[in-house]
This record gives C-alpha cells, structure tokens and sequence, in this order.
C-alpha cells in the first residue's frame, strides 16, 4: 500500500536524522581542545588555560542547546509530514549536512572567540553557522506545505500558514542576526543568545481541522 | 490520547540519551593522545611513553565506568517516568550536556594528572566534570517527582522520598569530593573512585503502594 | 523457522549499517581542521583561513552527499534482500568499511587539494575513496543476486539483472572518474561531482514477476 | 512479570552494545592521521606520506574486522542468553570497553609499526589490545553459564562445555600471539592476522536438549 509504504520511509529518516543529531551534539566537546604547553607547566598556568577557554565553554553550550532544539523540533514535526519523496529526502540531508557542520564553527569561536582581533571574523562564521540549518529548516516545511503535499490534510490552513511564516521569519532572524555581527560581534552574540532563549519556549500545538490527526 | 502521546516522547528521550551516552562513552578513547616525538624514536622510548600514560588509562576505565552507570541508571528511572514535558525535555538535555562533556576533563586528567605541579588542578576540573551530571540527574527526580508530576502514581512515597534524599546526598558526595581534592589531589582521586564503586551497587528496587506497577 | 529467524538478522544489518552511517556522515566535520597559529593573528588573517578552507568545504559537502545517497540506497536495497548469510555479512562488513574510510581521503583534498603541486595526488587518493564502496555495493548485489540465492524470489529476471547490470557500470564510471584524475585533476573532480549528481537521481522503481512483493 | 522484565533488560544491552560497536568501528579511521608538513610539498612527497600509512591502512582493516566480527558474535551468543542481572551487565560493560579501546593501539601500531625500532612494542600493545575483549567476552559467558544461570535452559550440556572450552581457548591463542610478539613483531602480527582469518569462519549452530528454543 503506497501510504503506508511512506510512512515507513517516514520513520527511516526519523531515526537516521536521530543518530546524527545524537552524533553531531555529543561531538561538540572534541572541539574543545585542551591546552599544550612544550615541557611542564605549574597548576597556575593550566588553572588560567582551562580558565581561558571560557568562550568554548560558553559556544559548547550554546551549540548543544541549538542542536537539542532542533532534535525537539524535529520530532516536533515530524508527526506532521505524512508522506515523503525523494526531493524531501535530499532536503533532509541537506539540513542534516548544515547541523553537522555546527562543530566546526563552533571550534573557531572558542579558540579565535576570546581576542578582540579574531573576535569579528569568528563570530561571523558562528552566525552563519546557526543561519544555514534555520534556512534548511524553513525549506522542508515550505517544500512539504505547499498545497499540503505531503503533510498531514487535517492540519488547519491557518497553522500551515503561521508555521511557514515562523520559519522565514526565523531564516530572516538568524540573517538579521549575521548582518549585526559584521558591525558589532558582542552584539551578534547576544543577538544569537536572545534567538537561542526564544526558542527554548515549547513550539505551538498542532491545530486540525477535525479533532482528531490523520 | 493524551497520555499515550506522552509515553511516546518518553521513548524518543530514551532513544536520543542512549545514543549520546553510546557516543560520550566511546570517545573517550579519542582522548588519549599516542605520543608524538619528532624523528624516530627507540622501542625503549614508546614503552616508556605507553606506560607513563597511565593516569590516561586510569581516568579512561573510570569515566567509563561512570558513563555505564548512569547509563544503566537512566535506564532505571525511566521506568518510574510516566509522562514528560518541555521543561523535564530540557532538564534532560542539561543532563546530557553534563555526561557529554565528561571526555574533555578526563583528557585533561590524563594529560597533567602525571604532574605534582598540575595534579590538583586537573583533579579539581575532573571532580567538577562528575559533579555536574550528578547535580542534572538530581534535577530532574526534584522536578518530576513534586507532586508526583511526571512519575508514575502508585510509587510509594516513602520509595520517591526515598530517591529524593539519595540524589540530593550524591550531589552532596561529589562536592565533597570536589572540595577534598582542593586540599589533597590524591584523596580528591579517591573520592572519586570510591563514590564510583559505591554507584556499581544495583539500585533500590521500587516501591509500588499496589502490587502492580501502572 | 528457519525463513524468519533471516529476516531478523537482516533487520539487524540494517540498523547496524545505519549506525555506520550516521557515524560516518558526521565524522566528515572532524576532519576539517580549523587553522592553528602560534601567537595571536589579525582578523584578516583569520577570515584568509577559513575562506582558503574551501577545497574542504566543498569535499565535506561531496562526500556527505554520497554517504546520504549510499544510506538512501541502502535501505532502498535491503527491500529486495531477503535472506542473509554469512558471507552476505562479511561483504557487507567490508561495504561499511569503504564508507567509514571515506573520511580519510576528504581530509586529504581538503589539506592538499588547495596547491597544485599535490593536487593530483590528493584527487587521486580521493577518487580512490569514491571506487572502494562501489566495488563492494557491486559484490553485494552480484553475490546475492546469483541464482537469486538472497533476493526476492519475486523480482523480475530482467530487473535483477538491470541492477546488476547498473552496479558494474557504476564500478567502471569510478574507474574512469579515477583513470582520468592521474592526467587532469580537474576533470577527475568533475567526474567525481557529475557521478554524484547522476546518483541523486532517485533509483529505479523495482520490478515483481507478480503484483505482490514476496 | 518477572522473565519478561529481564527479557526488555537483555534487548537494551544489546542496543546500548550495537551503538558502542558501530561507534567503534567507525572512529578507527579517525587514529590515521594524515601527515602534516611545514610548509607546501611536492606531490611526491605527499604520494609518499600516503603509501607510507601501510601499517595504518593494515591495522584499520585488521581492526574493523576484528570489531565487526565480535559484533556478529554479539548477536549469535544474544540469542542464547535468556536472562540478565547486575554483575552480568556489569561484565558486558567492561566487555564494550576492552573493544572501545581497540582504537588506540591501532593508532599507536599505524604511527610506530614502520620502524624497526619501535615494531615490537607497537606490536605487543596491539597484541595486548587483541586478548582484552577475548577476555572480557570469555568471561560473560563463564558466569552467565555456570549452572545455566543465564543462558537458556534448553541448551545442550555438550554444546555449553563447546563454546566454554571455545572462548577459553580463544584467550590462550591471543595470550600466546601477546608473547610471541615479544619475540618476534612479524610472527606476532601475522598471529593476529591468523586468528582474525579463524574467527571469519561462521559460529557453531547452537544445539538445544528439545527441538525447539525456550
């Protein structure tokens, strides 16, 4: 049967995106890299260098949080896509590839993060880091959406309609957020900080057309 | 149904902890750098650099055997756990953001742990990196279990206030820990390791006020 | 019953292979090595860096692509796979082999595709990567397509033999892809692209003698 | 119910085991470090920093294999455990770290296994690395089958004395690949090669007292 053919497929992804979320999150931490020192240090100098590396500490937690969000988020939605194909499936790998990349700009603010002449550049590639998963994001549902192809048809217009607009609203955010970095980086981290606190908030409840889901 | 849709997330959190805690407990290894020497080196030279990484090797089978425990623990209490919602979510992903940064002060215990001038510090860091999962987990039996929110309602009382008091003096215990080894880095070790094989004891089995469990 | 207990152990393939995967997919990031310089740099400096990154971007996103399409085709497959036996999960062993060092060699043209005077060596290397899990998808269709001895005793004869037919070839297009990157490395990256936006075509719809699957 | 309960126990093991293997298997390519050079190179130089890495492309072979064989035999010997309890997921435990260790002396033989100078005790702490899960995995079953404690109680007597008498062996042969390696790394190595071919061969069918399994 094709639905339920589909739906099987829907939970292949599920669980594959699963993996490389609890993947992406806990690789996080082998981006911290601890200090070398040639030859023996005192307790001091080790105690100021884990000390220094306040900003991959505080980028570690941030990352996690975005990472454990969009695992929340996931699930979330995921009970609203019913049926998938294969340009969907392409447009989960690609939101997957832009989550697996968080690490990476993740290692660059906490070792260029600290120093007021690196500080700019690498809270850039961070912002730009957060802004390629929402834009990933926001392009699934809207693909999924349109003329309901292939999410649940029970689901209201009027919450299809506000979700859409959510996540451009999102892509527009976390791109707001970019632009205010080239200008301030103390500001483009708060700005990434206050996004991040916003979407801790539970995500609004599904509204059907009848009560009861597909 | 309500409830039923609960006890499925409950399964999702279980899923994404297993394969975080699958993950956090394998990379340790990846924290014990092999050495590195410029130019060739003699076989009497990688012996002694083999060996005089056991303080590596110790904090690797010790973390281990911690992250195999609240494994096995999570496990556990997730049997007690009937029903979830975003803040537990969160309580949990705080959680995991804990047991997941375990590597980075067990790398750090493995490199400077050798040193009488960098023991303490490194002691101190590893004794923090257990305090911090053991303050999560306490967490989250508080949060769930007050008024039995989210756990399930025929525990007996004395049993939840039971677990109460043994998360909150676990806690207690690694801040001890953590405390001594500001003193004695040694006795901080030992600490650790005793709390550690405390833990290998099999849990409590619950208390349920009916013969059967809900 | 002998028939059920190889089902089971397909389904443990699966999910073990999908592990690998996931793994794989999102170990590609580690290998991207965020520059390192002694002492403090300018801004400029920094954005040089991660901008000459390039060459590993681009292969990060390469190689994603072809462990999400190998997944896709992976379960795809193992629909038509029926039984299993032990050289099947031999082979198989040696399929996720050939994923899971598909890392090496993108770091390689990510750290020395950039200068021409190593470039074609590292496409080389790297087109070496691409070749190995073709070789061993092919083994796996072709040993267990003989005399129909692991698929689906359903399948149209001209279908399994289509596959077979499209895996040889896809051993042979690698080859040439390759072949070429020993004369121009630039053309061996083209073909390396060109055959990967050729496989992100979806696979053919699979053919049964009768209406029903097996 | 108290068997069904222990039944849940056994399949959680098994997840939580399946993730440490995939996750195992996977990192070994992480252990080949590619070589850095100060400064740009020649594509000679590269092509022989590459062909150079045989030892480590040996050993990643050599380990995948011997990690994708204990995960078969995993699930063979699954099959055959009926119950669990503490001490023994306390074992598997140590059993998944003894394999999670694999990695380094992997890497250790990649870096060291070139130089005559330092074969030997690349040799002898991979040796070493081989006989630490044929310990561990020895003795999960030594306890789990004294008096049937866990395993299932329809198992031939015959057939539990075979797989006792097997693994004990199993540890005797990588015991004594351990010490001819002090001798002779070559002979050492080609030991391990030798048991690792013996243990491709497919696991003795289980024969069961009634025809069929508890």
């Amino acid at each position: 049967m094709e639905s339920g053919e589909s739906e099987v497929s829907t939970q292949r992804i599920e669980a594959f995106s699963d993996g490389v979320f609890a993947i992406a999150i806990t690789l996080l931490i082998l981006e911290i890299k601890i200090p070398h020192f040639p030859g023996e240090i005192s307790g001091e100098q080790l105690k100021a260098a884990l000390l220094g590396l306040w900003p991959a500490y505080l980028t570690y937690v941030l990352s996690f949080i975005v990472v454990g969000i969009y695992w929340a988020n996931h699930h979330y939605i995921f009970k609203l896509y019913k049926r998938t194909d294969h340009t969907f499936n392409l447009l989960n790998v690609f939101f997957l590839m832009c989550i697996s990349f968080l690490p990476l700009p993740t290692a660059v603010i906490g070792e260029y993060g600290e120093h007021i002449a690196t500080q700019r550049i690498a809270v850039i590639f961070y912002n730009l880091g957060l802004l390629l998963p929402a834009v990933g994001w926001a392009s699934m549902w809207l693909y999924a959406s349109r003329g309901y192809r292939l999410i649940d048809r029970r689901l209201a217009p009027d919450f299809v309609g506000f979700l859409a607009k959510q996540y451009k609203l999102s892509v527009l955010l976390y791109a707001g957020a970019l632009t205010i970095s080239f200008w301030s980086p103390l500001m483009g981290v708060a700005a990434a900080v206050g996004l991040t606190i916003l979407y801790l908030l539970p995500p609004k409840k599904p509204v059907y057309l009848q009560e009861e889901a597909e």
